[in-house]
Parts: structure tokens; C-alpha cells; sequence
């Protein structure tokens, strides 16, 4: 029956005729081009169509941390199982080359042409044929787990391990939840389509059979107004007061890690923290309104400093109104994670909201419900030099006294040392491995 | 402080000047065009822009039906915790007005535009402010509970409750979870945009407080490249042998319901089941592709029945191959599922893969494995006159024998009656209550 099939063709040949960014392949057959059917009309590629954004995968920084934020996530974190060191170069050499193809429209390894590969199981899942690159990224991140492990030095690496990737302190409040917590790798792919960035972790993770297990995933989602910053789920614009990627010499100074002395493998590289932050959402928004404004130190509709009129009208932690209270409460959120809070510190937040149905719960505050709740809220994703001068102090103060925690309980957490891009015929993590 | 804040527009005086399907109110004041920012540049809306969709709310049906499938779901369902039977008039005459505002782009209530609303909770969570209406549609239905509770006629309603509306039975392999099966009441939305679909039930949901409470919420999404039939998880087209809703005979003729003597209220309206589907992803991909085309009776690529070259090529049960063998195997999904198999009938399916991260799984077929696996797989949804010549038999063929039982897990189950759409000035389920 196979010989009945028309030839497979890439992932890309897939994609419509008439796509423009991307050319179609030879492979597309005329029997793949697909008639019309009920679920919406053909329509041509419009040139600033984000199905069709392509990211490099090459390059002197990885993708997906100064990249302009796509729609999706999906990130994952798996933990190590063989004893071999070239057990783990192997599949990170596997897994550069496929995050190449996958980010510019190809299947994770060529789908087979002919009869031989119809009694194996294809290497990729197919799921996303048809669909453009979507602007995916894929980010590749090494857990504490891949240089000690139970005190074992399990690939000669505990030397090389860098000082900046401290094992995260309990933050005040943390209610961790250890399968959402932790992992030796960390992937995380950005797509301007939810099911392209889950194919790309699925396929990479498919390829670790052996070598590493899934410790925990996660789909995240970004609704932003097309030019506008994106209000999170508790209706705030999130992400107003980030360094400036258009900035370098911002990014030099906050986000990408240097040549330090016990790390030199990681210059370029970045410590990224997540977060997996459940708000209580039933709870929020029976808030009242100027409650909510004192809790983010915002106005919610414009987005502006309370006192302020415009969104990015600076942040005036001194001012008081004519009772000498400061204008932007003690406690607020954009107060106590202010550079002006923190010795001068930034951090680059690229974070997701996340939506995984409901569950039972137990409210933390008043007024103490106990119900099926939304399990909603944030993948706090942040990205910086070292995070002993960036998320730990920040994040100590917030524990400890931002308002916001009365609605928010932080169960997953994680920290890895995101290294450099790789070159062309190299790959991620070489210069841990190979200098 | 409230008097420094910019008036209070609607949900689509957010929206940028430009768009153009949707007219900017005159509330859009000048403080509110926001700049551009690091995450992107401004761009006008395009003509098809799917965040500019709107679908119309009031009608002879209720949208969300035969409605061409937008990206993203959230389904949800809640119990009745009232006794009373005026609050669930009065909830559903609640729910009509504000879906009829959320599917036009509007917040659930009206904002409060003076200081007088500031210490109240304000009526809308407002989180997708400055998104367009993205093609929202609003779906209610009436489950088992809502005529009989616990042996109790709560409502009056019993003596009203549509035949067709059956309690299903348990089938085959069935693992249903409490905690995400029944309800007494469901509401649908889909929309162009995950955030906006999750707005819309979160507001309804709310609500409801003090009449009834969520039971189980879901995600969903559907990443089909455009003009094609989309593929799902496990990488095939699905939906390919869906009747027509171009067809309005075809829909009369399986999908409404008809005038029945028992629920005259039902005209117009249909049954609808959601099944939460999980699949054991991990294990399907490492399938040989042969026999994942034997599973579904179906070539992977192509989506062309076995045999055959064309998507849309007609299915047919008795072709033999030179052995005598049927080409379509007997026990696949196909075959099992086609309305050749079953009497004639058809339901319109609606389904939405879902994807809510990772737990640890004990796969039910070889090889066994307990690990932490993907949450992942499809809400089935289907439509139809009536279960129990669409869903009931066919589903009742499926879990006894199809091969694609060994990738897939019944995990959640409801079933509705989804009433006829609602005029202006009246409410979904009035038929129900007043006549």
C-alpha cells in the first residue's frame, strides 16, 4: 500500500502555494495541495504574516531571549539519566542540529522518501506539516543537575560548574511543587503558534529516549495587542519597565553573562530563572479596582505610574502627595522590583501567561476559599548576567513584602545557565565540553 | 488619585487607530495610543485579520456550532448551587446580555467612567483590552443536572427534560475523572485568541458566584494551516469526513434538533458531548508510520483514505487488495467511525487538541511505562440531533474496537442540551423556562 502514498515531502513543502517568505520545495506534489474545505477559506500569506517569521537558529547569542516575544511557549526541563559523558554530548549535538532544521520550517530529521522507512517509526510527528516556521526559537539550558547530582560528579564537570548558577534559596512563600521544579536540561520554544512550539520540544524530547526523561513541561501564551505591551491575566500591561532590547549595551550590562574567570564557556550566554506563579484569579477580580492600582503601584487601563497620565512616563518613587505618602505605596510591585530598590539591578522578564484548566484549592488568603479554582497564571521567565545581583535580591524582597503575594503563590521554580549560540557544524554547550 | 487616571473607554476603544473593522469609540483618548515597544512594531490590522473577526451573537442558533472553527477554546463547566429556580432565570438572562457584548468586542459590563466605581470591583477582569473581538462566539447548554439533581426536580424543569438527552453510558475503557466529567451548565467560547476565549468564560463564571460553581474548565487550541484541514496531535488530518455545514439539509438532517413532543424548546438547538481524550503521545510517536496509517484507515501525509491519493477522496469500505483483504482494516478509526458503519448516522464534530503540561502517567497498553508524560490530547467535541443515534452507538463501536484504543484514554465526559439561538431582548433557555 505504501507505493499508493505520494512522495513525502519537507515540512516546508508543505506549506501553500502562494507562500511567500518561504519557497516551496520541488517535493510539494500536486497531490498535496489541498482543495478548499469547510474550516475557512484559502487565503495567500500576507507579508507580516507570523506564521511565516523565521528567527536564525546560528548565531552569537541563542534565540528566543532578545528575540522579540512570539504568541506561545512551550518550555520543558529533563532530567539526565545515563552516567556518559558522551551519552550528553551526543544528544546535545542531536539536539542542535534538529532545533536548526526545526526553526526554519523543517521536520526535527528528513522524513523518510521511500518503502525502507515505512516499518520504523517516522522522526517526526508530522502534526505541524503545513505550518509555516512560525518564528520559532528554541533555547537550550543546563540545570545544577548536569555538574553535581547527588553529590556525584557524574561528566568530570563539577569544576567547570559557573558560581552565578547558585542552587535558587526558599523565597518566602514558595510552595514548590517538586515536579514542577528543577531539571539538569531546559528547553523552551517560542512560536508564533502553540502547537509549532510544543512539536519542536516534543520531537527534542522524543530524541533523549535513553539519556534524559522529562521532568516537567509547560505551555504558556502571550496575547499582547499587536504593538502594545500585552496585559497579563490579572489585566495589567506586563513588561513595561524591561531593560531595552534595542539597547546592547543594556543587554551587555544586565542580560548576557561575561568572561568570568570560573565560567569562561558561558560569555554570551545568560542565567535564566522560571518561575510557574498560580494567581488566584477568582480572588483578583473581585478586588476592588483602585486596590489593584495600589498593588501594582500602575493604573490599570493606561498602564501609567499611579499619578502619572502614560504608560512610559518614568517611575517617581519620591514623589508624595500633599499628605507626604508616597504616591506610589510602599509596598507596591513596580516599587519594590524597581532598579532604584534593587542597587541599580535589571532583569530581563520574557514571561508567558500559562492555563492548565482547574483543580481543587485552597485559597491562601482571605477569604480561604476552598474550590475547583482556575489553575492559571504565570511562567515568570527572566533572564540575566548572574542572578545573585538579579532575580534573588529582587525576588527577596518581593516575597517578603509585595502586596501581589496575596493572590500569587509560586509552585515550580527553576535556574539554568542558558550558554552562547553555537556555530555552524558546532554545537550548544561545546565550550563546556570541548575548552 | 482616581482623578489623574485616563477615562475609562470600552474593550474596543483599546483598539489601535487603524483597525478597521471594528470603529474606535470616541472614548479612545488621546493617552491611551500607546507607543511602540520593544515587543513589537505597530502594524495596521489587515483586512482579514482574524483579531478583528466578529461573529454575530443573536440568532435562529447559537454560534460556536456550525460557526467555522476559530484557533482557541475554553470549554467549561459549572454546577448549580442555587435552589431557586428565578436565579437561573436570572443567571441565563445575565449571560445573554454579556455574551452578546464579549462576541462584539465589548467588556461583560459597562466600565465605570467617574470615581465612583473605583472601590468597587470593576465588572470586567480586563485583560484583553485593546484585543479585537478575534471571532468570539458564546455557546451555552443544559446538562442532566439541571432537570434532575440528585433524584430532586430543584427547578421544576424535570417533566421538561428533552428525551435525547440521556445520561451516557459507560463505555469501553472508559477513565473518567470526577473532577473533569458532568456539570449542570456549560458555556463554549472559541475565539481567534486564547486569552480572549479564556475572558469570556472567566467572566460569565463569575458571575455566576452564589448560583453556581465551576466544575471543570479546559483549554484548547487548533493550529490548522489555513485552507487546510488541520492536523491533530497525532499528526493527522481530522475532520476530513465531517458533513458539510455549508449543507443547511445536512444539518437539519443530523446536528439541530427537531421539534420533539417531549422538548418542543429544543428546535434549533443540538447535543453536544465533550470527551477529554487524553493521548499517550510518547508512545504513538515511536508507531511505524505503516501502522499508524493502518490505526487511523488513513495515509498520514496525504490524509487520503488508504489506497487512495486524495485528501477528499471518497472512503471506500469494500475495496479489497489482491489477498482479499479489505484495504481499510476492519478495526480502524475510519472504518469504525464512517457512517457506512453506523446506520447511517453522522455527527458534526468540533474538537480541539489540548495541551496542559506534564504528570506522571501509567501507560494502560505495552510497554507499560510510568514516567511523567505529556497532559496532552484532544477535547472531542461533537454536535448532533441526537446522542442516541450519533455519539452513543458510534462511541459504543469505538471503545470496544478500535486499534486507536491503544493511544487514547476517555478521561473526561459531558453532555449537554444546547439550546436554539436567543432574540434580542429574550435569553438562552427561555424556551425552557417560559413556555
Amino acid at each position: 500500500m505504501a507505493n499508493d502514498r505520494p512522495p513525502r515531502p519537507s515540512r516546508r513543502g508543505f506549506l501553500k502555494a502562494g507562500g511567500a517568505a518561504v519557497a516551496a520545495g520541488a517535493s510539494l506534489g500536486a497531490g498535496l495541495a489541498a482543495p478548499q474545505n469547510a474550516l475557512g477559506k484559502t487565503q495567500p500569506h500576507a507579508a507580516a504574516d507570523p506564521q511565516m517569521a523565521v528567527e536564525p537558529f546560528y548565531g552569537a547569542h541563542q534565540g528566543g531571549i532578545v528575540t522579540p516575544q512570539q504568541s506561545h511557549t512551550y518550555v520543558a526541563a529533563l532530567d539526565l539519566t545515563t552516567e556518559k559523558r558522551d551519552d550528553v554530548i551526543a544528544l546535545l549535538r542531536a539536539w542542535t542540529e534538529a532545533a536548526a532544521r526545526l526553526t526554519q520550517g523543517g521536520t526535527a530529521a528528513p522524513l523518510p522518501t521511500g518503502d525502507a522507512g515505512d516499518n520504523k517509526a517516522a522522526p517526526d510527528s508530522g502534526d505541524v506539516l503545513g505550518l509555516g516556521p512560525c518564528g520559532l526559537t528554541i533555547t537550550f539550558g543546563f540545570g545544577p543537575g548536569l555538574f553535581t547530582h547527588e553529590g556525584k560528579d557524574r561528566y568530570g564537570l563539577a569544576a567547570r560548574r559557573p558560581a552565578a548558577l547558585v542552587d535558587l534559596p526558599r523565597f518566602n512563600g514558595d510552595q514548590l511543587i517538586k515536579e514542577k521544579t528543577g531539571g539538569d536540561l531546559f528547553i523552551q520554544a517560542c512560536a508564533n503558534d502553540q502547537q509549532v512550539a510544543f512539536h519542536a520540544v516534543r520531537q527534542l524530547s522524543r530524541m533523549a529516549y535513553g539519556t534524559a526523561a522529562m521532568r516537567w513541561g509547560q505551555s504558556g501564551f502571550l496575547s499582547g495587542p499587536r504593538g502594545q505591551t500585552p496585559r497579563n491575566l490579572m489585566g495589567f500591561k506586563d513588561g513595561t519597565n524591561n531593560p531595552s532590547t534595542a539597547k546592547p549595551q543594556l543587554m551587555n550590562q544586565f542580560v548576557w553573562a561575561g568572561a568570568s574567570a570560573d565560567a569562561p564557556w558561558m560569555e554570551g550566554g545568560t542565567y535564566t530563572v522560571v518561575r510557574r506563579i498560580r494567581i488566584t484569579l477568582e480572588h483578583w477580580d473581585n478586588t476592588e479596582l483602585d486596590f489593584q492600582e495600589q498593588v501594582f503601584g500602575r493604573h490599570k487601563y493606561s498602564g501609567a505610574p499611579i499619578g502619572k497620565k502614560n504608560e512610559f512616563d518614568a517611575v517617581d518613587l519620591k514623589e508624595e502627595d500633599k499628605d507626604g505618602n508616597p504616591v506610589i505605596p510602599e509596598n507596591s510591585h513596580v516599587r519594590l522590583s524597581n532598579q532604584a530598590s534593587n542597587n541599580g539591578a535589571q532583569i530581563l522578564r520574557r514571561s508567558y501567561s500559562y492555563n492548565d484548566g482547574t483543580n481543587f484549592y485552597i485559597e491562601r488568603w482571605p477569604p480561604w476559599r476552598q474550590e475547583t479554582e482556575y489553575d492559571a497564571g504565570l511562567i515568570f521567565i527572566a533572564h540575566q548576567g548572574d542572578p545573585r545581583t538579579g532575580f534573588i535580591p529582587i525576588n527577596d524582597r518581593l516575597a517578603k513584602f509585595d502586596m501581589m503575594n496575596q493572590f500569587t503563590t509560586h509552585v515550580g521554580s527553576a535556574i539554568f545557565a542558558v550558554p552562547p549560540g553555537a556555530k555552524p557544524g558546532s554545537y550548544i554547550g561545546a565550550g563546556l565540553f570541548e575548552t
